[in-house]
């Protein structure tokens, strides 16, 4: 999986710099790094970009290069898909975040140059540029449909890195690995001798239903070694009360 | 699926309303309609977030409140998750955003009421606040790491949509639901000041950490109502060693 070229993104007549620089930023945080205008509508370089960008442009080796037009810009790619917020009758396949980047990432690991094709700020793509792409890619929403082109790249940008987890295994988890059983049955018998002591196991018939849901208590989230340690010291510092009276 | 209830999103000292707008917006397209300050630096409501939020405020029903604190925006939630780019040595359970959305819809599903938590635009989430979730949420990155806030708020919002999707979801579990937050902290709060008597919190300057892993401890495991009775009863049983020498 070391060749595997992510997807350039080509924003088409981009409209304020300061969109390009929060798009910019977007995709450093997931590797992308291959940028096309294609046929801005502002300057390029720009300083507004580069302050959105938050130190991206520089630290993430992003590259950045300006096309007359969407053509221009995709010559070189294989695979392109287009955003559109409205699907219209374009006898196009259209997938949503996920499909498309299962797609490029498919082509890509076919060793494929692949791209993802936003339209401008206002109005999106024009019919004809869609025509340029040969599937177009619709992003979900539930209530009122509110994305900008940073909103977008990133969407996309967060689907790419999620295409190459797969298999990889969710959930990195950064819990200390569980105490070995006997060190919780340890815990557990000390515990439960203390409440003995204390009276807390009371009336003698309700003990050991009221045992097994202090078990259940502290057994259910897997203490370590660490906690039960401090477990431990929580119970030196403490002492049955009924013992007083004695 | 119709009851269903998305997260609430508390915002934990935000900074910036145009960035409390951004959220908004973020929100809008996934239908989180429960927007919770905690403890903003600015004012609210506010015309600059008004402005940023592009329509969604008035447009996507949108109930923004003000909190004091993020205890206090929490209160009468039973799951909650918290973002953080840098998951430390919490002992909490790690999820990546797909991980918390599944998790959360389960929860939803079974009628808990749930939350995101998101930290201030420029230091994230304190120890201490981490230390009020039952969950971190980290969102994975390639590169360079860059998300604003509403790029955070968005990325949730989104996989919070896809895990609607995913067939209507497994997992009734027959843990009894968790007791509300401010039930769990009152307990924490009364085992605290006992350890204090105690001389377990001892020396004072590891006393935070010491409280620390204790919170978390309690807090991993999703204490039900019944089950912070049982801890209550536990505590009403024993008394602060020290306090013999009294």
């Amino acid at each position: 999986m070391t060749d595997i070229r992510p997807p350039a993104v080509v924003l088409v007549r981009s409209q304020l710099p300061e969109n390009v620089g929060m798009a910019i930023r977007a995709m450093a945080n997931f590797g992308l790094a291959d940028l096309r205008l294609a046929g801005p509508r502002h300057a390029w370089p720009d300083p507004a970009a580069t302050a959105s960008a938050s130190g991206a442009l520089e630290r993430a080796s992003m590259e950045v290069s300006v096309y007359a037009d969407l053509p221009a810009a995709t010559r070189d790619l294989q695979t392109v898909h287009a955003l559109t917020a409205r699907p219209r009758a374009l006898a196009r396949e259209t997938l949503d975040p996920a499909g498309s980047a299962s797609r490029l990432r498919q082509a890509a690991t076919r060793g494929e140059r692949t791209g993802l094709v936003f339209g401008p700020e206002s109005a999106g793509l024009a019919n004809d540029e869609l025509g340029v792409a040969d599937t177009i890619v619709s992003i979900p929403a539930t209530g009122f449909r509110s994305l900008n082109l940073a909103m977008s790249v990133l969407l996309m940008g967060y689907e790419w890195h999620r295409s190459g987890d797969a298999g990889g295994g969710p959930a990195a988890t950064s819990l200390a690995p569980p105490a070995a059983r006997n060190e919780l049955e340890f815990f557990l018998d000390r515990l439960l001798a203390m409440l003995e002591e204390s009276g807390f196991l009371y009336p003698p018939e309700k003990a050991p239903r009221m045992a097994a849901s202090v078990r259940a208590i502290f057994t259910r989230n897997r203490l370590s070694d660490q906690e039960l340690r401090t477990l431990h010291g929580i119970l030196s510092s403490l002492r049955p009360s009924r013992g007083d009276s004695v």
